[in-house]
């Protein structure tokens, strides 16, 4: 690396500034203050410490760069611009419809790996991907971060700071760009950076504290930061909207174009016609052993297995098959079974203790690198992890989330450790998959059937064990569901799912006992769902009774109403509506009211009503 | 304080031990062994350092006890048993049916101040309530928050230890039992207390490394705690299950009964009749002005005004005439407009930065102690909180939340910043209220309405300006809608909420013109939700279009969906189904198929098909 040009550096960051402000004046919205601040310090990793080849985005020894303060966003486009990725025609396109230069960028531009905007989400995806270049990849990239100052108030951060600490992580740097000033006002700790030093280095960063437009200086700490043994931070005290006398460091000037974009393009003397070159990396190739054919596990019809225990055993299954699998645990590995996964492949397996944010944002750092995660805790404690989970759908990324211990079913553990919102949350995601099996077999299929659909995909399991009713070879799309029950004479249909497919079952038995003929539909796959089977049940039988292990809002019963109201049935929809306490699993579904009594009697209402 | 005698402290230690034993044997489930590792502490605690009247759960003066790690809960409620609290016949209650000893503690208990059970979060709650009695209290009660070792992964809570240093909360103490076993296996720090006192510290937090079984060591680690100037956390170095051989500091005894009890509690000394006296506070009075009526802010009928500035309005206005409103931000408040409350009220507004889950354990820490809390920030970024707010369902919290920059009107800042799955999460909470006004002054309405509405309550409020349809008199109950328009020849009903209310009310003035009478209803209450209205409306008309600026899934559609379909009406869900980019908020309305064209074209499609 060969000591740079000052005075090419400062013209390259000046161009930034000058494009920044030009963007953000022809979309009329933006952040040109926030790029402004951290010109400097992108100009020089751009010129003398990122490696990238920006004509092959997928490079396995390909730099990554995030910009977790996403609104930073002119600046990135800027960069762009001078490695001659895009065009100024395009940068002028910034924030105007069908253009992929958005608020906030996105992967719908392809040098970009994950979507930013939602603070404190980029460090801890950074450190995902440094996982994967230290203990998957084995290749020599760095994970580059530039961070906001406000935005170290996330929680989110402190998981990430932690587990690249502890991992020793030195294939990250985050670069923190202190400019003192958040949207509303000053910060919490304005221009200490000092403060900041000592949390970082509490959890085992190295760290600089640097002048964040002294150019030389920026580069001697990114030198000096791709050396380290171990992540580091550099703390670079900086000034928003840099270079415009009118701005620098004043309130007021955040997320808005300048009043003079002219003013201040001249009093930062003019637009240029600056390049920059940017390193290429060494080639470096992607090995990965073949996948094999997944085996998955039997089970024999008529045992009793916890559906999170056939996930385990399938999951592991899946490993053997699969290269590409890897597996994050929010250090509840023992509970969701993941522990067999772990046991077999240790190597592939991420303990992130209990810290679900970064368990999820680990998983997308991994699928940004070409792995297939499977991210498992409770499906209580995704609630976490919700904004990371509604993010990495704008992302367009590729992961599966596990959540056990679903519904009133785990019993005694009371409402805290009860997953009831699961379905409404990941429903309500864009592009989802929501899949909830009843029985072990189903499981293992559904469980093969996640690593090749792409989205988030969400499996839900139940803690207690429940009667395999499903053969080992049997089928379960994604977007089915399995008819268990069916006549010409059905009174009614019930639609179930998990724990409450077999609480249908047995009142079917029962209420057929008493010549009152019910249908029942498993509608294992929540989202997307099979219409046309519930659209058929409901016309031949004209009552609908859904019953769910959830609330009752946004979860099995309003999906299965989406499907079918228009058809004009009566449907009773049974769920959990009101706060559970502790009792067994049994006495739980009862007093929930999804049991096979109350299923048979909602039946019996109906009948007496008809 | 006087040095308390060692030989009473160890048997008040043991019967806790015993009693936890005891109540989990019973139980056939439940943490016996977390609950042995930190027995002294809390021993030392309640018979010489603890200040509360359990006689008086709401004496002003009383210190708080928080368990963050709730499932010691066999050790609290054995500490209530030695305390007087509850017999030892209840004890044996643990975890049954009915019992309100649950799993993990909830409220039911009148000595629980909220529930736990997810960890993370009892320590960030304490800490608003810690931040409560020094900035609004201004009593010199102590906050205890007793922390598991594991739980200091989460990222919660180091956003409540930030914000702990940066307010110098003196009047709280983390007692962390670091028993160096997760439920998994070893944590990631194991006996290192050394390394959580450096993270503490570098926070601004006092702390105090102990052996958490020397007793004497523990009187003088609390006495020191009750006496700093700063936040303390004493690291107190346990052995999970201390006290009984076979499973002392062992992996894989985590959450399960002793397997012989019966020799537990031999080996722990038998059963005793040991009580404990807990020191009463210093009788406080809690004084606050008296309330008077509040002066709704009044916007005049046609002129345009952005609902969350409305929303800013009213709750200045409300603060005036409510001296218990508190106002909680997170780093937005010029975009939520809760500036208006921090400008008149600066000592009941709390600035919480950029850490969603704090700002929300903080207003939920402030209801314990009677406050009526606002937290807000962007629709979108509730999600981060959205763990802590299922927890406050169950802590049966009355917290108040608004969300702004809801939908794809938001335009040009493109999906990160756009709350699209904000009305499902809020409805999927137990009990919980969710409203959307359309316009000004229904808003101001609806503040004032929040105020007094137990529960989770969540506001939705407009980033962009919209016509004020009602007069600054009308009023707006909470389960109410507004019929727009009616007329018994109606062909459709559309229903909608805040923004696309005007697209609805454009959209009817079109198809009118047309010959196509529809009727419009404006739906502000989507929980409840006013099924009389719907129903009529579906009866009357047979065809609804439900319109949303939200995912289809959980939102206004399934609301109305539930409430309707067993009568049989044609029902079109408009919501925004594909992944949103940059664009004017008008060109977003269209893209989404929301808009008052989009609206009229399903009309007239139905028409077509009638």
């Amino acid at each position: 690396m060969t000591e740079p040009d000052p005075r090419y550096l400062a013209e390259l960051a000046a161009q930034l500034r000058v494009d920044a402000v030009r963007a953000s004046a022809a979309a009329g919205s933006g952040h040109p203050t926030s790029s402004m601040s951290a010109a400097d310090l992108m100009a020089v990793l751009f010129a003398g410490h990122l490696r990238y080849d920006f004509a092959d985005p997928d490079a396995p020894g390909n730099d990554h760069l995030i910009f977790s303060k996403g609104h930073a966003s002119p600046l990135l486009y800027a960069l762009y611009k001078a490695a001659g990725a895009i065009s100024d025609e395009e940068l002028m396109t910034f924030r105007k419809r069908g253009s992929r230069l958005e608020g906030h960028p996105t992967p719908r531009l392809p040098w970009v790996d994950v979507a930013t905007g939602s603070l404190g989400q980029g460090l801890p995806v950074g450190v995902g991907i440094a996982l994967a270049g230290k203990r998957l990849d084995r290749l020599p990239y760095h994970v580059w971060v530039l961070c906001g100052d406000s935005e170290l108030a996330e929680g989110s951060v402190w998981e990430a700071v932690e587990q690249a600490g502890h991992e020793e992580l030195a294939g990250i740097t985050a670069i923190v760009d202190v400019n003192r000033l958040g949207q509303r006002g000053p910060t919490r700790h304005g221009w200490d950076t000092g403060a900041y030093a000592a949390r970082f280095g509490a959890f085992g960063w190295h760290t600089i504290e640097i002048d964040g437009h002294d150019l030389e200086r920026i580069h001697h700490a990114l030198a000096e930061a791709r050396a380290a043994r171990r992540p580091t931070a550099i703390l670079a005290r900086t000034r928003k909207g840099e270079g415009v006398a009118a701005i620098a460091d004043r309130e007021g000037a955040h997320g808005k174009p300048l009043a003079d974009p002219d003013d201040a393009v001249e009093e930062l003397g003019g637009p240029r016609h600056v390049s920059v070159t940017v390193a290429k990396p060494d080639g470096a190739a992607r090995t990965r052993p073949e996948a094999r054919s997944y085996q998955a596990p039997a089970f024999p019809v008529g045992e009793r297995v916890a559906t999170r225990s056939a996930f385990g055993e399938a999951l592991a299954a899946l490993g053997a098959a699969r290269p590409d699998v890897v597996v994050l645990d929010g250090e509840v590995a023992d509970s969701t079974r993941t522990q067999n996964f772990a046991d077999a492949f240790p190597e592939r397996f991420f303990e992130c203790y209990i810290a679900e944010q970064q368990m999820v944002a680990a998983a997308v750092g991994m699928q940004v690198r070409g792995w297939t995660p499977y991210a498992c805790t409770f499906a209580a404690f995704l609630t976490r992890a919700y904004d990371f989970i509604r993010m990495a759908a704008v992302s367009r990324a590729d992961v599966r989330l596990v959540g056990s211990h679903a519904g009133v079913a785990i019993g005694q553990d009371g409402p805290s450790q009860m997953g009831l919102e699961d379905i409404a949350m990941l429903r309500a995601v864009h592009g989802s998959t929501v899949l909830y099996p009843c029985d072990a077999n189903q499981t293992a299929a559904l469980v093969a059937a996640m690593a090749d659909r792409p989205g988030i995909v969400y499996l839900r399991t139940t803690r207690g064990d429940t009667p395999v009713i499903y053969g080992p070879d049997e089928e379960f799309p994604i977007g089915g569901s399995r008819v268990l029950r069916r006549s010409d004479e059905d009174f009614a249909t019930i639609v179930a799912a998990g724990v409450t497919v077999h609480e249908a079952l047995a009142a079917a038995d029962e209420l057929d006992r008493e010549g009152i003929p019910v249908g029942v539909v498993d509608l294992y796959s929540i989202k997307p769902l099979d219409a046309e089977v519930l659209r058929n049940a409901a016309i031949s039988s004209g009552n609908v009774i859904t019953v769910e292990d959830h609330w009752p809002e946004g979860g099995l019963g309003e999906a299965v109403l989406s499907a079918v109201s228009d058809l004009g049935p009566r449907v009773v929809q049974l769920a959990v509506r009101g706060m559970p306490g502790s009792a067994t699993p049994a006495e739980q579904l009862a007093d929930a009211g999804i049991d096979r009594a109350s299923i048979a009697g909602a039946v019996r209402s109906l009948r007496r009503s008809a």
